[in-house]
């Protein structure tokens, strides 16, 4: 098989520099350590940037997301390279970038340097070039023993090896002694178009993780600075304050003033659901709506690629009615 | 055994109203049913509040650890009846106030209003009677079949019946088939001085959750709100963006002006350390410092908490650094 591998950096590629790890390392030779499993595959190396990816911001999503769907043309599958810290940002950005696509594309890095002998860089490329070889379509995260859609991953701890979780769906595959399991849950939904790249998002988007305290004057703050869509992290299922300092207001202004609110929840499990509590009902009065069992980093990116599509509240609240990627599990 | 209940309010004690589920029913009876199976106990209730979670702020925290403390003189135990949304944030900030005392205050409350037959309050009450019960002093939330040190419980489940966990440690202990079994986990630290109360906090502590794209514009707009301290929860181990929209600037621009800034991470799981990235490393020249493997809702109220004490920022950052209710695992 032809594999592209698309390099923006990481700990995976990090040396120790003066105040810490940095991205610095050459992704030809530590591919050529970790493809050396691999011989019978045709690999090539693109170095599209070299980031923490505490650093990769909106921007470079496009410019990660144009670079597989090119490399998709003449390859069977793409791996991509990157730091685990905003892994699960990027892997939703590129899940709805990418949507329909029909072949892999799969993010991979690593807790501990390539160069270590006790990092994971070799196992986890093994899982990316399982999720290839077994030809799972679609952006998916690669990580530990987990395959999982890109949509639904997210970073369960700072340290562990297993480091990533699927959110409210079961990983897409996982890795056993017996080579690959695919489990048949949390996949990409099946593309009923042409895979297609659609890139363009709009950064100017605030996660408003509730603390008690709140001051409600946040939402113009946010508004002046010239934020355009706010996703609340609430509390529980979608509990945001509508007494003492009540929030209710400032959503509702925000809401007037043309920007969408969504509120997701900050247990990183089960769903939002603002009609269970009247503290939730009083948000849907106020014009924001829920973000059912969605993760917030894929909360955060489909708002910012929504408004990339339009400015229309209703279309808005439409699009994150839909099903693009895997990303949201609707009633049936 | 004397009892006292504390009651807050909270799904336990929801009906349904107009707008959703509102905590309104009367303490009194809903006890009445719980405590039924305890009948060789002496039980008194203290309906102190009747709030939505979300909709407790930090001047109420004080309320409870006053009342709780208040009880203990004439009890040998105290049970908060408390929403679950906020439920982690009120028992950090009792964990703190109440630091050291020799009596069980444990939290509880219920997914599911205690009128339901299907509901978890008749449960979890048996489980916060078991903390009482054992004599586990100190601030804990007793919840499905687990009771949590108060500085470390989360809430990671918007529906779970089983909906806390203990976040870098583990339960205190855990209801079996054979009663409570003590794990020797998690335990409030051994008191070396006589239980106080200590319940001044300030409420202008902002959690700014990072996503990628966060404007540097809004530190300052966070000083020019009234904010005093900040705590930023970062992605991974403590990954601040410094490059692109750096935030480095924003970060020793507050220090500077004497606001102190916390950083803790994400993931649920794993500790904070500006140590290792050098994404990290600059948070550190800027003169933030990191809040090791505390939770993010303990280090949100613990900024509040040394903030009620003192406004220098060498001792914020020293009581930051001191264990005061089992909440951080320093360096042996």
């Amino acid at each position: 098989m032809r594999v592209r591998i698309v390099s923006t950096g990481g700990t995976i590629l990090s040396r120790q520099g003066e105040k810490g790890l940095v991205p610095a390392l050459d992704a030809n030779e530590t591919l050529a350590a970790l493809a050396a499993r691999f011989p019978e595959h045709d690999f090539s190396v693109e170095t599209l940037m070299s980031l923490d990816s505490a650093n990769i911001q909106p921007e470079q999503w496009g410019d990660i997301a144009a670079a597989a769907y090119e490399a998709l043309g003449e390859n069977d599958g793409v791996v991509i390279l990157h730091g685990t810290d905003t892994m699960a940002y990027t892997s939703s950005a590129l899940g709805f970038m990418l949507r329909g696509i029909r072949k892999p594309v799969t993010l991979t890095g690593s807790q501990m340097p390539a160069w270590s002998p006790f990092s994971d860089a070799q196992s986890n490329f093994a899982t990316a070039m399982s999720a290839v070889l077994s030809g799972i379509s679609g952006v998916t995260v690669s990580f530990g023993n987990k395959i999982i859609n890109g949509v639904r991953a997210t970073k369960l701890s700072t340290s562990d090896i297993e480091a990533f979780g699927s959110v409210n769906v079961p990983p897409v595959a996982e890795m056993t002694g017996l080579g690959i399991r695919i489990t048949g849950g949390g996949v990409p939904v099946t593309p009923i178009m042409p895979g297609a790249l659609e890139k363009d998002v709009c950064p100017d988007v605030f996660l408003l993780k509730l603390a008690p305290g709140v001051k409600p004057e946040i939402f113009e703050a946010l508004l002046r600075m010239g934020y355009r869509g706010i996703v609340i992290e609430s509390f529980g299922m979608g509990g945001v304050p509508c007494a003492g300092r009540s929030l209710t207001e400032g959503v509702s202004a925000a809401v007037r003033n043309g920007t969408p609110v969504a509120v997701c929840s900050q247990c990183p499990n089960g769903a939002a659901d603002l009609s269970v509590y009247e503290t939730g009902g009083r948000m849907l009065d106020a014009g924001a709506f829920s973000t059912g069992d969605m993760s917030t980093e894929a909360a955060v990116v489909k708002m910012m690629w929504a408004l990339g599509r339009t400015s229309s509240l209703r279309e808005i609240e439409e699009i994150f009615r839909t099903n693009f990627a895997g990303e949201i599990t609707l009633p049936q």
